[in-house]
């Protein structure tokens, strides 16, 4: 949920709340998004790293200049990158956040090919990519390196990661109060052990 | 100049076309941004380096909903960050461009306080950053090394970097066709020798 002057909250279309199995944590926010967003809050003030979201592209179709700029028509446009990036222990970071709420696995329909190939290129060029997934379901957070994912997505097999994949292949991100995901500590983990 | 589909264009404010004195290149764009993206496409196509620009962040305060997603009442937010980052030679990379008309001087008025304590930041956790600023009545731009800019603006001096400066302490970007400013050039030699 996104605060705006005047109180007004605007609720991003893509990300859809809603409630999980088990709502637990007391501090968990109300979707990914917002958890990923205080975790970086929180870890760039403290100087761990330097993370931020991607605003979210909007083509603009009209602008009406007589009260300042002020934007009467657009409309959303689709990331042709991913929704984070930055610096963490001097690497280049990149990364995309995806929520299931199926029991059994997050299907790959909803990520775009030019994520894929993003992630493939962030690869190549010697950064660190990766997604975060949440099974709402299970209130559970994994980090999953985005090359497992890439070769997934370029098999011709299932086009899904299983719920045991993730466990098996993913490491489970811790929660907390501040950050709510502690998803750097499973970054060290896979990438600088 | 964004293109839309349907043909429509959109200029985005906050820069400003003007016919620089001296347009004696052909091939280069009506603004620093175009010359800027145009270099970015190419050098992200031949697998140079990764760099994007980051969408302008727009702040939405309606969207009609009856016909699909239509953002109805919307106005621009300042960048919190800066324009450009990404991953050149295995380094986060994160830059902010500029341009001045004036004959002698980029005033600082117009770079944020935010924008400075971001390169600060990026600078602290071991990335590049730099500005690309265009002298229009030179038709000229240089690389110049963010924490000279940083030092400027943190000084109880003058608020500004002289054309003398961009000369001495910038690096001067060639122009081609493809890309438009070889920036890259002048990252190799800042940085890397």
């Amino acid at each position: 949920m996104i605060k705006y002057p005047g109180g007004k909250e605007y609720k991003a279309p893509k990300t859809k709340v809603t409630l999980s199995h088990k709502s637990s944590l007391a501090n968990r926010g109300m979707n990914l998004e917002d958890d990923i967003n205080q975790s970086n809050d929180y870890y760039n003030e403290i100087g761990r790293c330097l993370i931020y979201k991607r605003p979210t592209p909007i083509n603009i179709v009209k602008v009406d200049y007589s009260k300042g700029a002020h934007i009467v028509d657009a409309y959303f446009e689709k990331q042709s990158t991913t929704d984070y990036n930055g610096i963490y222990r001097g690497k280049y970071v990149d990364f995309e956040a995806k929520n299931t709420k199926s029991k059994t696995s997050l299907p790959l329909a909803n990520i775009h090919k030019h994520q894929i190939k993003h992630l493939a290129n962030v690869i190549k060029q010697g950064g660190l990519a990766f997604f975060i997934v949440e099974f709402q379901y299970y209130n559970q957070c994994f980090l999953i390196d985005a090359q497992f994912i890439i070769n997934r997505y370029e098999s011709k097999e299932k086009k899904s990661i299983s719920y045991e994949e993730a466990l098996k292949h993913g490491i489970e991100i811790k929660s907390g109060f501040r950050p709510r995901l502690l998803y750097l500590d499973a970054v060290d983990q896979m990438f600088f052990n």
